[in-house]
């Protein structure tokens, strides 16, 4: 299995190391359990991850892959593609030093579009060395089209949904995640994205499955975690007020069938993705949107409490953006990276099934 | 070219002729303009198409593909596969005849999610007699992110939405399509699915594409028919009650941005697809829940109009159902099959752009 927590990796991030564009290597020094031993940026080389994320034994940023071992006196297992571009295309730029990580017997982990085993070149340097080319948004082959029964589920299923692409709907569910299981609860982050799932080592990537099948690998992913589990925190994607990505919202929102749904926003954005031309609607246009589309198809799903994205705030201006928040809609609202998840959990449970109600079966 | 409007066909619709399974089948008999020579269906050999569709200069129905030749005294050009099962896999038994048809040189026209140009077999086989396979459903290899372009085309951009699958969204269109023509109205009709595209040889099968292209998909079809067309008429697909294919609707409806959308529902359905526990909801929520999702993009698009299938009623009954229709909508109702489609296509002009105003740039 390419998957392995014990894998080290070095995180490319090119020219974007903590901007929004790397938000998957981000994501995965964050959250993911493998030791990252450095980050691959030459126009930040010199300086740390603790410079822009203020968090975690500190990560080294360096120029080329030489540096790891010859500065740093350590090696990698893997080399992963920290960025996640619009469409998902290869820079020509970063080819090279994948070549160079192949070569060296490094992994490759992929979450581009862009399938890195079907190309001809990386998979011979691969085949030369015994490295493994993990695509990790190549879907598994089959995937059924959606039978609605996620719907039945014994399990308390609860969806991110946001106002926008990038706004902390994965966050926020592995935040919610990490204290429900410290109290014991049996919950499960499902990973759709690929950032998602480089962090678990499993998942659906909901964007990269062909159109009929997005809520069918939606159920899939419910059905299996419902299996061994209470609480299910599916990832969102897109926003159903994104044009370019509405329908992998809406495909996962079906498929998934939660019972509930926590709105995720970040403050400052005005617009939604870039160039649409779509204003961010008010927090309860976007709550009356979520909840008519899930109650389509007669699984109504209220929204129970607002994730906000804080970043850049002081702490004061983060409180009083939640409080103007709670205020406008009459749900807790929290930022569970600033402080942290206990609210958002604790909407949940107070919403919630009953987690302990024996399961069907 | 794979198409080509000349080529004479058999059509393949083994067990289920004349049924909702046949749907491609019957789509192609009626709009398209390829000669069909024989519809394959063993068990409703010796009878004709005209017994189940009662249109057209009539087609025999043989059981074997040997009979078009020994009997009709004709050859074909294309085997084109006329149906279009749940979740697009090919019928085991079917295979000898596509073989058989391969081996003749007969091009096989294929829409399933199956792609026949992948099997190596059928690969083979063709190749060995020259035969073409066409991969009706396999996508263009780049489709764009939606950048909500399709918002600023001067062209008048309308799309059919539905309660359901296969309640008559592409009819309705090409219907609308055909007098717009007549009356001189520079009208397109865009074909987003496997029978569409059957008919008339270009298109974007939108189902089969990779969920994050979706929207970018749509946009492509509606640029492209922009620039030599007034009235562009968008196939709808699936239904945005349908849980297993409501993200391929709202990709379709957010990339393609239309002006203005057309209801379309059949008579005597109580429930959305089979299995959902979905009831078929009122006319009224269903012109509530499209005219939201198309105002969440900040595109607004009325529903001007409601197609109604009739299929299977008396004219007297078709007419009281319409009248129905209108009394609960307030809006112009009618079956474009039973009754023709001056009545939809006049609810576009009515509601439309000036469809003579000059083009931008």
């Amino acid at each position: 299995m390419v998957y392995h927590p014990g894998k080290k990796l070095v995180i490319l991030a090119e020219g974007c190391f903590g901007q929004s564009g790397s938000k998957t290597a981000i994501g995965v020094i964050r959250y993911g359990a493998n030791p990252v031993v450095a980050v691959l940026d030459s126009t930040r080389a010199g300086k740390t991850v603790a410079d822009y994320l203020g968090i975690r034994p500190d990560i080294p940023i360096v120029a080329t892959l030489d540096e790891v071992q010859d500065q740093l006196g350590t090696t990698a297992d893997a080399l992963l593609i920290g960025i996640a571009p619009r469409g998902g295309a290869l820079p020509e730029a970063w080819k090279a030093i994948i070549l160079q990580a192949l070569d060296r017997g490094m992994d490759v982990w992929n979450g581009l579009h862009l399938m890195m085993t079907e190309d001809p070149e990386l998979n011979e340097r691969a085949h030369r060395s015994g490295a493994i080319i993990w695509d990790v948004r190549k879907p598994s082959a089959s995937l059924p089209v959606s039978s609605g029964h996620a719907r039945h589920v014994a399990a308390h299923v609860v969806l991110t949904v946001g106002s926008d692409c990038s706004v902390g709907k994965m966050t926020a569910m592995l935040e919610v995640e990490k204290i429900a299981q410290q109290r014991g609860i049996r919950a499960i982050f499902c990973p759709t994205g690929q950032t998602g799932i480089m962090i678990k080592g499993w998942g659906v990537p909901i964007d990269r499955v062909i159109a009929d099948f997005v809520a069918g690998g939606a159920e899939k992913l419910v059905l299996e975690a419902a299996e061994d589990n209470d609480l299910i925190l599916v990832e969102g994607q897109g926003s159903l007020f994104h044009a370019g990505y509405s329908g992998v919202t809406l495909g996962l929102l079906h498929g998934s069938m939660p019972d509930h749904q926590v709105l995720c926003y970040q403050v400052g954005r005005s617009t939604v993705g870039d160039g649409y031309g779509v204003p961010v609607p008010s927090l309860a246009e976007m709550i009356r949107v979520y909840e008519t589309m899930a109650a389509a198809v007669q699984k109504p799903a209220p929204v129970i409490s607002i994730v906000v994205n804080t970043l850049g705030m002081s702490d004061t201006e983060s409180r009083e953006e939640l409080k103007r928040a709670e205020d406008e809609t009459g749900l807790p609202a929290d930022d569970p990276v600033r402080f942290g998840s206990e609210r958002i959990l604790q909407s949940i449970l107070d919403a919630g099934k009953d987690l302990k109600k024996p399961k069907r079966g």
